[in-house]
């Protein structure tokens, strides 16, 4: 008879129900593919008297999460409550103490904690997995970790946030504005409210941080990413992008520039027709480039119950099958502290759009005072509202540096035919 | 410090000397993620005098391949010679008999004798691992494996030639003859002289019954691929499959119907915008349909020395690392013996050319006998060639059986009109 793996699951939300359907619908299967019995022994939920749609019978209940973490009933705890501190870290830090393995779809104690919690594991020889914190159900991380393996890793960019590409992908298609589509988002039930960790690139950056920090062997800090969200792209803007040739993507950038690294999430102007472009809606899409490989692309949900679920039970499967990888992809001595690009010292192309009072001499005066920072542009739209008697102007630069537009930007919004601040997103080139 | 991997490389062609440089450029990378030096103590090859740009001092020439096998300085054999049979089915069981790991990127070998070699690798508690034989460096074997090893597969289907998706690339493009991008690609050295594997759909079918076996737990099984090449796609197919809304596209499909397993390899028309039709060139995809995942698309390059070395080295790290799975993704005892749906049951949509002389009745008279099989279709073109007095009739049907259909079509080949016999290719929906 096969050997049992005892597993308990903490918090029964959306993901932990479906965690709960796969090792059970699927549980022969499970069974087969890891030469294991997978069994669901103790869950712990904040309302035990709630009606999920699960069969709990059977299945010992914890009032209290951190009990389970000293059971010796269990070998597996599974977190997925959420939040980068409270019960989430205590419970993590006590299940791996005791010589638990834990897995979880916590991109945010992982981006916060990952590096206390991976020598924990290694400490205890047991394992610390995360897939499902990042890109839902993809094996972005797997693959990263072990499918790419052979790789300098060189950029990796991601849609990983599927609540910001539903709202870009709406105002692009349905031509409606930012809060509007969100507003129906979170009526939907695709948005959280508050929204923030999400629109603000929040989420965005936690999974970023993980991602650079098992392809690039680094600490993994979240606290060196640049973010930037979605709050301030405006309809307008997605239309000026349209008739330029560009969609605009929520997209996490991890980039190695000689020794040092890039990590940023912000709005981009990507061309129409490059892949990642091409990836509407709540999908997620990770677009590695290394190199021996070249480039892959990685798409799927990215979100929702099934699909993280399914990243959950993949973890829970290594674990079963003996197939451990170091968290972060290499012990933990041997992950080196990043050294980081400072975003004044990105070098790229720039979209920038101006609302301004439509008089004579105000595009001279804009174009000159790019000029003055040697700010070559690619081509200019204006568009005069003649009823207020503005004028929008959207233009695109040549490659130049981060410090040299916001100078100019910072000159050009104390003139006084400008109306609100210049608006400025960031070009990637695919 | 850390213990030593011996590496044995037989076959240095294009992707034994990628292997070599990955091994070699990026040994340090290698090492820190897996935990052990990885060395290159042996190679074998036809011409030991050939310059191959990369410094073999040092490394022990093995003349007769099979005495790496039973050499007790190595650990892990990699085989890049190809072939099914001959001296690479040799030197794998040899390698396997004798206590060693065996990595090869040879997809023929695995379709024929992937059970036999999983069962001898199980015996001698040895990997056989084989990523690099399909979909090159996408890691879509370790996927279906591991990262998606949650999930009941549904539908496996895949652009996973190289040469053939090059070439109906190029038709679609440039409007030229199947003929014409061949002899091109030859010259470029896409394509293989002769090019048989590739353009027949043997390549394809070899890939598919490895993802077949491992997806659904069979016994691979190549023999119960039913196979078709591209040779019959024409311009005027490509050119009627985009009016009609479609790109054609060699795919592998795998699907599973109730128990039973539909594996089949042919040129497919899918819609122009879902993903799978976009992915144009020498570029792989698979997309993969699964219960709790639902779907995801793994994109990048499929052949070539970098991409397919890369799974190569993977392999080797996943050994180094200890990270062994079953080579088919279950113990082989546990691989059933598959039941394969029979083309003849197959059903689905239907695009048919017919070339015929351009005379009163003889659309009334195809359509009569298409009715006759309770043939609906959906949309009809014709096309009439004034100066030789005849006329191409391209149509789609509705959701029929492939039998249905053959016995329409040779009722109609018999009639005096057909000037060639008629064209079927199978419309695939996503």
């Amino acid at each position: 008879m096969p050997e049992t793996l005892h597993i308990g699951i903490v918090g029964l939300g959306t993901v932990g129900v479906g965690t709960y359907k796969i090792l059970t619908q699927n549980k022969e299967l499970l069974s087969v593919r890891c030469g294991k019995k997978l069994e669901i022994s103790a869950v712990s939920s904040r309302d035990a008297s709630k009606d999920r749609g699960i069969d709990l019978s059977g299945v010992r209940w914890f009032k209290d999460p951190l009990e389970m973490a000293t059971s010796p009933e269990i070998d597996i705890v599974v977190e997925l409550i959420g939040g980068e501190d409270g019960i989430a870290y205590d419970l993590c830090k006590a299940a791996l103490q005791n010589g638990k393995h834990f897995v979880t779809a916590n991109k945010a104690l992982i981006a916060k904690h990952g590096l206390e919690l991976a020598k924990l594991a290694e400490g205890n020889s047991v394992a610390l997995m995360f897939e499902a914190a990042v890109a839902g159900g993809i094996p972005i991380l797997k693959s990263l970790r072990e499918g790419l393996a052979a790789n300098n890793y060189h950029r990796i960019s991601g849609i990983i946030n599927g609540t910001c590409n539903y709202i870009l992908s709406a105002m692009k298609q349905d031509k409606r504005s930012f809060e509007d589509v969100l507003k129906e988002a979170q009526e939907l039930g695709y948005a959280e409210t508050p929204p923030d960790l999400d629109i603000d690139g929040i989420d965005t950056a936690h999974k970023l941080a993980i991602m650079s920090s098992i392809a690039y062997g680094i600490q993994v800090s979240f606290e060196d990413v640049h973010v930037e969200g979605i709050r301030n792209v405006s309809l307008d803007d997605v239309q000026y992008a349209h008739e330029l040739g560009y969609v605009i993507k929520l997209l996490g950038i991890a980039n190695k520039l000689g020794d040092k690294i890039e990590q940023r999430v912000h709005p981009c102007l990507v061309e129409k027709h490059v892949p990642i472009a091409c990836i509407d809606g709540a999908l997620n899409a990770i677009y590695v480039e290394c190199d021996a490989l070249g480039e892959a692309l990685f798409t799927g949900a990215g979100a929702g119950e099934g699909p993280t679920a399914s990243s959950v039970v993949a973890d829970i499967l290594d674990i079963a099958s003996g197939r451990d990888s170091p968290a972060f992809g290499r012990k933990v001595d041997a992950l080196e502290k990043g050294e980081f690009v400072d975003i004044n010292h990105h070098e790229g192309e720039y979209y920038v759009r101006f609302n301004v009072q439509d008089k004579p001499g105000v595009l001279a005066s804009i174009t000159s005072a790019l000029s003055a920072e040697n700010i070559g542009f690619e081509r200019v739209l204006q568009n005069a509202h003649e009823a207020s008697n503005t004028a929008q102007i959207a233009l695109t630069t040549h490659k130049i540096s981060e410090a040299a537009i916001q100078k100019a930007l910072q000159n050009i919004a104390q003139m006084d035919y400008v109306i609100e601040s210049p608006h400025l997103i960031r070009i990637e080139d695919f």
